[in-house]
């Protein structure tokens, strides 16, 4: 029944957790029933997803007591308000702490519900069937959790590992274009982070993955999630190493903050932020003019924004710059690239180079 | 500077904290400096305690960039909206990962605090300055934080570990009465649960207690923290062990919810639970009747109620005590008596002398 399946196990010690990829997964009531210790189950999804893919999922949960919680759709509705939503269900429905949180739908979905498992009752189980690509490939790995606060994106939040990630490719074929890009920044990313021969299959096969061809969608999803979880496994709780997955967010979440949740998708705005970081690498004599266009130009070809939006200055990207999570005691620190697959976190940089890049692109 | 200073190590991996107990801790400077590695730090308290102890705290702390967050006084502000308010203070100050949250007050303001550093940012550092008798013997072993729901107490939460424990025994002199007996009736649970010895010990100087004598009080908090940190370290994640802690909390927080948060002192409410427990456990014949009166004796010293409210029902008490996260799978759950100092956690009993014990103090 299922197609094209592989496995990807990723190791955190007794948090140990599978990811399957494959065609039609969320189907297969044998994986859930492997994976749910409990009787009680909550299925979390929107207004988006729930017409689309929530009988499907109920019918395969069809042994479990069951129930679903449907919140509106989108970025700015990844709140502490809607959040207490997902906590009045579960009590109203008597949940106890052997209850499992099903994630059904994209990155906010999986980040609210893994920060409700991570919280409610001090911790329940919680399984993830992430439905857009940058979910897939993003959000399944790593264990963050969270929603927005007013003043700043995810810092509300907790790391917490899923039971299991199901990683269906089938539910891809109703993304629209702009989810489908957004998503496809972050499988650039780990080319350029870790995996230089991986960016050279992305070069080579970006045409493919724009058709949305099954095949080569599943294998960019296994390599990517197989890049995430090797640069989480080594530091689980972002004290060095882990960091490098932010290639490109700095500058990308200045982008969503200063234009408001929701404007920029964000995959667009890692896509210019992974433009600006290479900008800035090239100009600290880091990276090589060459490395630098294939950089913009697979972006582009992902039909994703290259350059920021006109409204934001360059003095507005600093003060935007100065609240992200990224800045330890008060220095900037970014993810920089040393070559194609070879990138570093560091604020060892000259400010100045950083006022060249953001005038560059700010013009 | 400091007397009769004593210290605990409370032993959790790689999250091992001390606590110090004695005169005015929290007015060393160098217990801090050795235990906060950044440089910014928020001191939260409550516009009760603020007036009393906060000039002091902070001339402690005067070395570091501070910032001060005084929240309302009671347990019904013990909420996510109110929690809220401590994240938005971090964001105006632009608090980094690397910052430290001082609680400096009782458990609700430990409670929150702790919980606020769990999740702030995905987690920050915190040590506590609990200001009560009940938080000094409870909130400050066990890494429980958290906030209460409408539809429940402490249904939202976390486990996070502080770096440090001040229990500061002469910030008890500014303690009302009900409130230092409620946070007798924790120091009574560990007797009852865990250390016969430490019950007769409580026998023979409940009232030098009761007089707040200061050697016997640093005796009494250092035995129970003793206690609860035995009780944790064996069992940290609450599977199993660690719910002994919850002796007379099921019947108490039945109580607590019945009665709308803050009408009853949590440690009130726990007092007529133990009592409650210990009726059913004789009713079991599992606890002598002697024990049983010995039980509620000490309660009584301690000037504690013995019985629950005369509003609460048989059928209201079991209906509030169906959705206390106790109940593992529709079972009810509960820790009742062998003998004072031996304790078990068990579903095995039957409803039928539950019910008489509720019919009994109902009545």
């Amino acid at each position: 029944m299922i197609k094209n399946e592989s496995k990807l196990d990723v190791d955190l010690g007794d948090r140990r957790y599978p990811i399957f990829i494959g065609e039609d997964l969320y189907a297969d009531t044998t994986l859930f029933r492997e994976y749910i210790s409990g009787n009680q189950v909550m299925v979390i999804t929107n207004e988006t997803v729930a017409p689309l893919y929530l009988e499907k999922t109920i019918k395969a949960l069809a042994e479990f007591e069951l129930r679903t919680c449907i919140l509106p759709d989108g970025e700015e509705y990844k709140t502490l308000d809607i959040l207490n939503r997902i906590y009045t269900a579960l009590l109203k429905g008597h949940f106890t702490r052997k209850s499992t949180l099903v994630a059904l739908g994209g990155g906010v979905i999986g980040d609210m519900t893994g920060f409700a498992a991570a919280t409610y009752q001090r911790g329940v189980d919680f399984i993830q069937i992430p439905t857009t690509l940058l979910s897939q490939v993003d959000s399944s790995v790593g264990g963050k959790t969270g929603v927005n606060h007013l003043l700043g994106k995810n810092m509300i939040g907790a790391f917490y590992q899923p039971r299991l990630v199901l990683a269906d490719t089938s539910t891809l074929n109703t993304l629209d274009d702009r989810q489908f890009s957004s998503g496809l920044a972050e499988v650039i990313k780990y080319g350029l982070i870790v995996d230089a021969d991986f960016f050279t299959w992305l070069e080579n096969n970006m045409d493919a993955l724009m058709a949305r061809d099954p095949a080569s969608l599943a294998y960019a999803i296994e390599r990517s999630c197989r890049c995430k979880a090797d640069v989480v496994e080594a530091d689980e709780k972002e004290a060095g190493q882990r960091a490098l997955l932010n290639l490109g967010h700095t500058f990308g979440h200045a982008i969503e903050t200063g234009m408001g949740y929701g404007e920029w998708l964000h995959g667009e705005a890692v896509g210019t932020g992974m433009c600006m970081a290479a900008d800035l690498s090239r100009r600290l004599g880091w990276l090589s003019e060459a490395s630098y266009a294939r950089t913009c130009q697979l972006v582009e070809r992902a039909k994703l924004p290259t350059k920021p939006p006109k409204e934001l200055s360059r003095d507005r990207f600093l003060e935007l710059m100065a609240v992200d999570k990224k800045v330890l005691d008060g220095r900037l620190r970014l993810v920089l690239l040393k070559e194609i697959g070879h990138s570093l976190v560091t604020d060892d940089f000259e400010m100045q180079k950083l006022n060249e890049t953001l005038s560059y692109y700010g013009s």
